[in-house]
Formats: structure tokens, C-alpha cells, sequence
């Protein structure tokens, strides 16, 4: 088992990553210090629940933790206040008290849903994520936590760090490959923002990450949550540096949002921005061969990189609307400066960006 | 226009207090840093909008700031998840972003759901009360904000310091007598847990305050901030002294319960409440003299001291259960030692409780 400290002063935590490691939730429950004295929440969805839940109840209940179990739908529908309301409802039946604890087993849903109701019941209680999608490591660093509002996404939440993050590899197997191809997305985007070595490590070891080989799925994951830690670390409520995660999230949100959030994975989505802003490199001067190597790495874990042809670039501009800068012809843009090296421009222009979509939807000419 | 700062490290704030300082709300807004590029949010009630929303509005956009507004109903009903999802959806619709404020223009139902709001939307943003009651002075120190859940009080919230407090003493001259000397409970209380000097101020000054002459009020409401800014610098997230700001609430707020949150009003529930921990210091071999003190203070500020004779003592014994020592026979309570000092009592047998909850319906007897 290898432990990674995201280091946050008295916020600081530690993320478990291994092999065959869920049993030992209690176990570090207790050495967190969580008391058994109060009922604890395990929070899921009725896809994860069939395989992990009773594993986890299990863990706990073997370490003298009394549990009661909440399991929502599956799907983002659930990061709704009304499902919200309904985990409190089980958490206030179920006794919790401000020395209790929340358990979020499952994706980033789970992870966001639970991690707000953490967060507000009873102004605040213990944290502890289970992740079990490699998305979830990008989700599970940071403290960031969500519900969606009817007209907005993530616009109800708070920053509530975990008291820990538990991350069994093994977990991962029951993933399809689009699910794994996506959350490899999030991985990649740590190196190509801070780390080239790690970007070309994870284009080469494709392979091996779309095959979910333990031993290379932890250190990508261990160094993929480094990455993320170390921005977050410098500026924990996103005052600046932090929006250099937002890589390939403008034109990808955006993508997301005219799919319907349904047609396209995040990480599918972010992929496609990412070539995007690779090729928007290209186009404000930096160096041309960016926008291959993106691409070749994106490709490599099966990642898309162009948007299909039914997508109207108009749509895809209008839902970039909503950006404050965009009415007076700018946005503020994560722009790569090489692999491994990113700034933020505040001034790019929308028209350069609008022919950047157009060109995601031709042919990859790299 | 008096100014106290609450001292909570980079969290700190002031409390400006005065008579007739509402329109510097703008002035302030704009020294506080609250950019004008953003819009802001007034949340206020339909019994108070009629007299201040306007000049709070004026006040604002004359210095440039673009203003939404959103009126709820008066009451505790307003401290929903349905109407801070209205809320949420007027804050969505007006463009709220990281850099807008919520105003809370009124009493603490306004204040905590308003600061509910701040705490959330978008993760946070800029927090000002601008209170409208007595009472309000004490729940705008402090940081607590929350809504209720159908099945408990206050169950949902989040610890939210506002950026700023603006009290002006003229806007409680519409308050109704009753809400008046509930008001004044908060404040004596504060004088009864830390300061001695200031209780018996407050009873030898109970005419004036009772009269809303705006110089005793000022001071009386600038002390009693003070003593619970002082509590809440020493710890801020409720992890053992805070405790002692309960003196006469776990009483209380069973009185406010069996009285279906309506027929007390919470400054009438905790004076009851601080009559019986004054009876119980009694019992439990404090000085004897504390009762017939304490009860002449607080009927020098027209407030109640015994229970009705058809509230059950079952009843409120009952309200009192979710403690979660009630079980074992024990509770803990906030006990008098003197007037200006109390003790957290940890082990108080339930049937001293008990006792003193059957005296509190009989005669006062000092």
C-alpha cells in the first residue's frame, strides 16, 4: 500500500493507493481517529453498491462501527438537492451526530453528492472518500464538493477536504473501457500541466494503463494525485494557480453540455478540448509540434480528439457563453507552452477560439 | 458609528454600529472590496422589505453596484432547502459570481438562510448582514449559518463569517415589544456566562433598553457582541467553550419545541431556560442566591421565568432526549456559578432536570 500526504496545513490528508486494500477501511477509520461510538454513512450508487458495499460495511462493522448504508441512482441526475435532502434524511434517522463520519463509495457523483452532505450536516462532519473509478482521482484531490442546481452545474458546494481517501485499484476492473479511457484523460492532463516526464510515461505505458495492470495503474494514480496535490496545496480555494487544472475544460464543458451530458464522457470531452487548446497553442505562436504530441498521447489511450460532424460549432460557442469575458470578444484560456507547461492567457480571442472548434470537427492532420 | 472587530485571524470583521448608518452600506461595501463589477444580492422578508429593502438598494446602487433582490416570507418556514433553492435560482438568474456578495437584510431567520446561500453558492462567496433585530446581534457573531430539515432544526448549514456587519439601531424601532425583550434575553445572557458588570447593567438599564433609546442600545448591543466575538475567537467551529453561549438553551429550545416554534419566541424559551439553570446551580450546591437574581433580571426586561401551567413537564422532557448522554441518565448543561461566570457541567442526573423543569410551572418564589 503506498500513502501519498496532500498537504494542506491542519487540513492536510492521506491518500491510500493499492492493491486488494478495502478491507482495511476500519482499520484506518479507527487509526483516523473516527469515533465507534457514533453510527457512521456510507453513501453509494446502485451500480457500485452490488460489488463493494457489503465489503465495506463489513470492514467497518468488523472494527465495532455501527453503519447505515444510502444508495442513490447511478448517473449525474443524482448531484441534485432533492437526492441531497434525502441522504440527509438518512443521516439524521440514522442518528449521525458531529463525530460521525461520511462514506463516499463510488465515482465522482458519489464523491461530490456525499462529500456536500459531509460538508453541511450539522455544519460539517469527517469525510472519507473510496473512489472507484480512475476519474475519481482527479475528483478525490482538492476538497471541491457539488450538487448541480436545475440551471447550472456544480453551482451549490464548498471546499471540505477528506480526512482520508482510500483507493483500491481492484476496484477498477469492473470498468468499461470507455470509462477507463476517460478517466486516463484526467491522468495524462496532470503531466501534459506540470510533469513531462509523466505525460510521455503515461503515453508509453498505454498499454499497460487501458489493461489496468496494478502495479502501473498505482503509480500513474499515486503520481496523477501528486500533480493535482502539489497545485492545490498553493492555492487550496482557487484564487489562481489552481485554474491551470482547467486544461481542455472550457471548449470540453462546453462539449459536454451540447451532448446532453450523456453522449460524451468527461474525460472524452476534456481529451477533445485538450488537442483543442493544443492546437489553439499553435495559433498564438507557440510551438507547432504541440498540437501532434497532444494528439499522439490522447490517441495512444484511446481518447477522441475531434468533434463528430453532427456537433454545430455554434453550439459549442454559445455554451462557452456564460464565461464573463466572452461578450467583450476575449476568454481567459489554459494555453500549453510545451509539454509539461501551461499558462493562462486572459485575452484569447473568441474568433480564434471559434476557428479552433471549427477544426476539431475536420480531419486530424498532424 | 461605533466599531467592533471580531477577531477570527484572516476571518476577522467588523460590526459597525450606529443610528441611522444605513446608507453608508455602499461607502462600506466599496472599502470592503466588494467589486462593483459583480452583481450583488439582497435577501431580506416581506415584513421587512417595506421599510428598508429600498434605501438598501439605493444605498448600493449609488455607489455603482448593480443590485438583485429576493424577498422570502417572514418565519422560520423560510429556512428551507426549497427556498434557499429560490434563492439559489434568483442568485443563478441575476448572474451571481466569485466576486458578489449576499446581503442578509433582516433577523436571524433572513441571516441564516441568506448566509447559507453565501457559504454555498458557487462554493462561497462574500457574506454582509445588516440585522434587523435584537436578537440578530447575536446570531451575526458567530459564523453559524443553516436551514432546517423536516425532522430537525438547523440540521443543514455550514460555519460562513460574513466580510462585514452593519447595525443600525434605528431599524429596530418597529420592533413589536415581545420581540424587543427577546432581543434582550441574548444580550443579558451574555452578561450572565462572562460579565458581571454587564448583567446588572442591563437590568439597572432595562428601561432604556426596553424604550429603544439608541445610546443605550448601541452600548448594549456593542458589549454583548463583544463578550460572544470574544467566546467564538477562542473557538470558532464549536469545540468545547463555545458550549458556555448555551447557557439556558437546551431548556429553551425543548420550550420552543413543545410550543411548536410559535408560541415562544426564542428570547422568551432561554429565559425560562436560564431561570431553571439558575434553580439547578441551586440544587446542585451553588450559591442559592442566583436564582432570585437571575429571575430579576430578566423580569426587569419584561421577559418570563416560569412555564405555562398546560406545558407537560413529559413534553419538554422529551424535547430534551436527542442528547445523546439523556440515555445514560446524565446530561450536560451550562451551570451558573455566579452571575458573569458558568461551568460546563457534564454529568447533571436527568431527574435534577426533571425536578427543575416541575418547579419551573410553579410560583416564582425569590
Amino acid at each position: 500500500m503506498r500513502t501519498l500526504r496532500v498537504e494542506l496545513g491542519e487540513r492536510s490528508y492521506p491518500i491510500y493507493i493499492g492493491s486488494g486494500i478495502m478491507d482495511s477501511i476500519g482499520e484506518l477509520s479507527r487509526k483516523h481517529g473516527i469515533s465507534v461510538k457514533s453510527p457512521q454513512l456510507i453513501v453509494t450508487d446502485d451500480k457500485v453498491a452490488p460489488y463493494y458495499l457489503a465489503q465495506v460495511e463489513q470492514a467497518l462493522t468488523a472494527e465495532g462501527y455501527s453503519v447505515v448504508t444510502h444508495t442513490v441512482p447511478s448517473g449525474e441526475s443524482s448531484k441534485s438537492l432533492q437526492v441531497y435532502e434525502e441522504v440527509m434524511t438518512t443521516a439524521i434517522r440514522g442518528k449521525l451526530d458531529r463525530s460521525s463520519a461520511v462514506f463516499a463509495l463510488g465515482g465522482g457523483v458519489v464523491g461530490d453528492l456525499a462529500g456536500f452532505v459531509a460538508a453541511t450536516y450539522m455544519r460539517g462532519v469527517t469525510f472519507v472518500q473510496i473512489p472507484t473509478t480512475i476519474l475519481a482521482h482527479d475528483s478525490s484531490v482538492g476538497g471541491k464538493v457539488a450538487v448541480n442546481h436545475p440551471l447550472a452545474k456544480n453551482m451549490i458546494g464548498a471546499f471540505h477536504q477528506p480526512a482520508m481517501v482510500l483507493y483500491d485499484v481492484d476496484t477498477l476492473k469492473s470498468l468499461p473501457p470507455r470509462e477507463v479511457s476517460s478517466g486516463l484523460a484526467e491522468m495524462v492532463k496532470h503531466g501534459l500541466i506540470l510533469d513531462r516526464d509523466f505525460a510521455y510515461w503515461c503515453r508509453d505505458h498505454a498499454e499497460e494503463l487501458l489493461g489496468l495492470v496494478p502495479e502501473t495503474l498505482i503509480y500513474g494514480l499515486e503520481r496523477g494525485c501528486a500533480i493535482k496535490a502539489d497545485v492545490v496545496s498553493k492555492d487550496e480555494r482557487e484564487g489562481g494557480l489552481r485554474a491551470i487544472l482547467n486544461l481542455g475544460h472550457t471548449i470540453g464543458h462546453a462539449i459536454e453540455a451540447v451532448g446532453g451530458y450523456g453522449r460524451f464522457l468527461h474525460g472524452e470531452a476534456i481529451a477533445i478540448g485538450m488537442a483543442g487548446s493544443a492546437m489553439l497553442a499553435g495559433m498564438l505562436g507557440r510551438d507547432q509540434s504541440l498540437y501532434a504530441e497532444t494528439v499522439g498521447m490522447l490517441q495512444a489511450l484511446n481518447l477522441p480528439v475531434t468533434l463528430p460532424a453532427d456537433i454545430m460549432v455554434e453550439d459549442i460557442m454559445d455554451a462557452m457563453q456564460h464565461d464573463k469575458k466572452f461578450a467583450e470578444g476575449r476568454m481567459v484560456f489554459i494555453v500549453p507552452e510545451a509539454i509539461g507547461s501551461v499558462s493562462i492567457v486572459k485575452d484569447v480571442p473568441v474568433d480564434a477560439v471559434r476557428t479552433v472548434v471549427e477544426q476539431l470537427k475536420g480531419e486530424v492532420n498532424t
